[in-house]
């Protein structure tokens, strides 16, 4: 498991190491130089045992020359920026420091692109998410339903008592703390189906918390999820399409994070969670209507089980993922309503959650 | 101002009405024959005073021929679908819909868009949204904080109890009912800064509700604006990015509609609403930091005073349209932030709250 994120007062710390050693140099009338982890595949392993995405040490320097200057002044400004935020308490986000920087002179940012590499490598360099730092990202999070009260501050909040509506994850989740007495975590792809559930009180019955990603997650649904489930040592089931998409850019994102944000899967990966469905098995089995591969299928397909770690390491996923380009068939979550509308319900997730051995890991 | 929508009971009395026509002129021996309106642009009108893009009466039938059975068969069926939802009380997804469909035997739908169209002719032809015939949309709403008590069945949603959170619409908001002594509404483009209001609360200095759309708003958002708004006589105040996106794609579909949705428009336009900013006029007075335009931009600001019936109608968009062309640059919301992080609330929000005259229709 990962270890626990640091506190905006050791970040603080840490921002006043590095820059005093950079002081220190430059008043030896030494070329100061500031070291970060290369954010690559190339740069990553995975194992069972420390559940993510690991960085495996390769490093990139940056040092104070005239080709550098700017992306040197730039990372400096943008760690004294962090400062500046833990003292007057508040946020900002990507784009709105991307603004502050007009601000800079000659090292303001030209272009948002330029702003939010630099900011991936103070965090790469820092070894904290963002959010930690005082940014946070602009999309905000998932929706939440069921037995979970929410403590944010002086405000609980009842997650089972919003009706046909839910609980909007917000940008940052850092400060959060949760009370529980729920079984499990069930995180559904689409929004549609998270409805379909919390109409029906389906938290009530199966005793959970759900929560809806609407597509890939956002980070503080991921932070949200993880945070959740290593407070309250619960378990975390999935349920996505029964398609490539579902199973390598969206399960596989949440569960052990992505090669391009290596520097910070141990805080965003939650690798207690489990693959409930749709598996290939489970299209066959339940005889759910399906739709043929598209072309990017049948690639993401050949990809995952070619180059992708995680898939490598699981031989169940493997097999599940060959089974499916021999299959050339998807079927959507929503599928099992031509069965009846709340056979995904009554059937369908109280026979997968009694049978471990139909998930995947 | 638009007429009320229809409740369930009356959308089943119409649903009997047109299916029992249907029922005697087979019993006569006569082709039987629907009839509904043509959904385009160029079945539109806009007047201020109706408030929405009207349609102005064109209309398409469909007899029962050997060319038609099939759509035929499948706007009864997914009539009967309605009228089965309301009987059992539960409510299904479009996509949902299009799976219950594949028990329908030769006039199961054999995609997605045939069944998305099919249900749209009914829509049309119902003269309701199809939230009303008990088919939601796949995707949920967007969030909402400060001043206001949602009341969903049993339970009383309190908007200024969530932290730095937010209340997650649903995605059929027909049934809430509303609690508010706020004195408007401020609707935001981006969630980036809805999530600054919110924890500034800012909802609580300016009594008011703020509502996050996250970009082009979904249906349910639309409709949950437009029900609070007249259920409690509240202005509207849009806040989007300076950009031809913002004003033409985001703000006038919320306020008057969009064209080949024409039929539904009355529902889900917000009349009342009113442009606060980021006008033209707003990026050259506060100095804001810009972008040049985008090809796809300036082709979007041609289109839009060349055939948008909505700028046609106002001259002063017309104007602010025309000098964005001549500026030939665009300014985000966030953009406000190179002044200082919470000048957007200290300064922007309360000057433009004060001058209406600085407002768009």
């Amino acid at each position: 498991m990962a270890k626990k994120a640091k506190d905006r007062k050791q970040v603080l710390g840490e921002i006043k190491n590095i820059a005093s050693d950079v002081y220190k140099k430059i008043m030896k009338k030494k070329a100061p130089e500031i070291t970060m982890p290369l954010r690559s595949l190339s740069n990553v392993k995975y194992s069972d045992k420390v559940g993510f995405f690991e960085l495996i040490g390769k490093m990139k320097s940056r040092t104070l020359t005239a080709n550098t200057i700017k992306s040197f002044a730039q990372t400096l400004l943008l760690m004294n920026e962090s400062k500046r935020l833990a003292r007057i308490g508040d946020t900002e986000s990507k784009r709105e420091a991307y603004y502050v920087s007009k601000n800079w002179g000659d090292a303001r940012f030209d272009s948002d692109d330029e702003a939010f590499t630099v900011m991936d490598d103070v965090e790469a360099m820092l070894q904290v998410n963002r959010e930690q730092m005082g940014f946070i990202p602009e999309e905000k999070g998932g929706a939440v339903a069921g037995k979970l009260v929410v403590i944010d501050g002086k405000d609980k909040i009842d997650c089972t008592k919003f009706g046909s509506g839910a609980y909007s994850i917000p940008s940052s989740v850092e400060h959060l703390e949760f009370k529980t007495n729920a079984k499990f975590v069930l995180v559904v792809e689409t929004s549609a189906l998270f409805q379909r559930l919390n109409n029906h009180k389906y938290w009530d019955k199966a005793n959970c918390i759900i929560v809806a990603m609407g597509g890939v997650p956002t980070r503080s649904t991921r932070r949200f999820i993880r945070r959740l489930a290593d407070d309250k040592k619960m378990p975390v089931y999935v349920f996505t399409d029964g398609d490539p998409y579902g199973y390598l850019n969206i399960y596989r994102t949440l569960k052990v994070g992505s090669g391009n944000a290596a520097h910070i899967n141990e805080f965003f990966c939650v690798p207690q969670a489990k693959f409930l469905g749709v598996t290939p098995a489970d299209i066959e089995h339940y005889k759910l209507p399906t739709h043929p591969l598209k072309d990017v299928d049948i690639k993401r397909l050949k990809d995952g089980i070619k180059n992708d770690p995680f898939v490598k390491h699981h031989k169940d996923w493997e097999k599940a993922l060959q089974k499916m380009s021999k299959m050339k068939k998807r079927a959507e979550q929503q599928a099992f309503a031509a069965h009846s509308l709340n056979y995904v319900i009554d059937v369908y997730l109280q026979e997968k959650l009694k049978n471990p051995k139909t998930w995947l890991p």
